[in-house]
């Protein structure tokens, strides 16, 4: 566990207080929700639905992992208008899930307009209802498809929108423990902590086996070979 | 029509560019809708719903005001995922909409939290997909609830998050043309501006006759009172 005393080092580290973990079922998220149990928080898991390809089987993997780490308080919105709007690959059927290209600097045709804002916004709301103190995202900066809504910059200017747009007497963090890392390093993180990387889902567009092709299973295919660990899960 | 040389100053009087108005189906969203068209961009319209208890109502004004505006493209999300958090007068049958105390310095329990960053976030969303340059929003923040998420600081903050988590080649720009005006200043605007206040609808219960009573109607009527003007709708 030669990683645990680095998590401890996080700012939001208040034993006893409660938080809400984004948890979409990928294993960004699986690492993240891993962090706050270490930090002794109570935890609260959302998963938002936006309409994607593969929400089912996102969802079950969010079930598997809610009852992995005994998160009793989920919830789980839609917000399919996402869909209705396309402009992404994931939402939108006519527009095809492309072949990875990780060296391409531009943003990927999977790029959702805007949508961490919606995640965001929707884990405020309901921190504030349920008096959670911090949001646990695990959003990836740099080694990962280059979304504007993955950068540390984002995570900074919203919580300013939180500090500013919520009562006076509401205090919320938002917490991404894995923006920084690189994906190897966030699959050596969750072996570590127990994380069940098994139960988590990355494919953009399959559903039974991962296809191993889009831009999600190449940057976890290849995390895992950096990290010379075997990707527990299957592809076709 | 006095004000309109005002309201061509506005920092967004791009012609011929395309603008995203969000409208409740009050005054002030009505108002608002108004000024985009002097400014002669081309108008879309967006209404949420949040599972408020006066929805059907307000839908109803919304669909009144696009058809009085001419307005085709419209957009009808919802995002009822907020009742069923609670924590609101608005949206939780369980807590009574108050009777109006005006004079209060706390945050009435109307207010549903953090409610106007969804807005922003999908309005900004759809933005993304279809190309507007502005989203128009009738905040009102001084003669108002006291709602934080009505504050300049929160749209200034706002504009931050769409400004780093939208793609480098993406500008939108939110326009709150009212945030600083009285109420009694907003009809006085929108008489100059030949809105049509009769279809609008403010009142937080009553969905036949406005109740007079709640928060929203008392401010309604005093702001017609200081403006010398005679409300069109009807109360019980």
């Amino acid at each position: 566990m030669g990683g645990s005393s680095e998590i401890q080092q996080t700012e939001a580290s208040e034993a006893g207080s409660l938080a809400i973990c984004l948890v979409s079922g990928g294993m960004d998220s699986c690492v993240t929700a891993a962090i706050p149990r270490v930090e002794n928080a109570g935890l609260a898991f959302l998963h938002v639905s936006y309409g994607q390809r593969t929400e089912d089987r996102e969802r079950r993997a969010f079930a598997d992992l809610a009852k992995h780490f005994g998160v009793e308080k989920r919830l789980n919105p839609s917000i399919e208008y996402l869909k209705s709007m396309g402009g992404s690959s994931l939402t939108d059927e006519r527009i095809d899930v492309a072949e990875a290209n990780l060296a391409a600097r531009s943003i990927p045709s999977s790029y959702v307009p805007f949508r961490n804002s919606h995640l965001l916004a929707i884990a405020t709301s309901w921190a504030e209802v349920i008096g959670a103190s911090r949001i646990y995202i695990g959003a990836v900066a740099e080694d990962s498809s280059g979304y504007p809504d993955c950068r540390p910059e984002f995570y900074e200017a919203f919580q300013q929108v939180i500090d500013v747009g919520t009562k006076p007497d509401t205090n919320i963090e938002i917490v991404t423990p894995v923006i920084n890392l690189r994906k190897s390093e966030i699959i050596k993180r969750g072996l570590e902590l127990n994380a069940p990387l098994d139960l988590t889902w990355s494919c953009y567009q399959a559903q039974d086996l991962a296809c191993g092709r889009c831009d999600s299973c190449a940057l976890r295919l290849r995390a895992f070979a950096a990290a010379g660990v075997v990707d527990p899960i299957k592809y076709a």
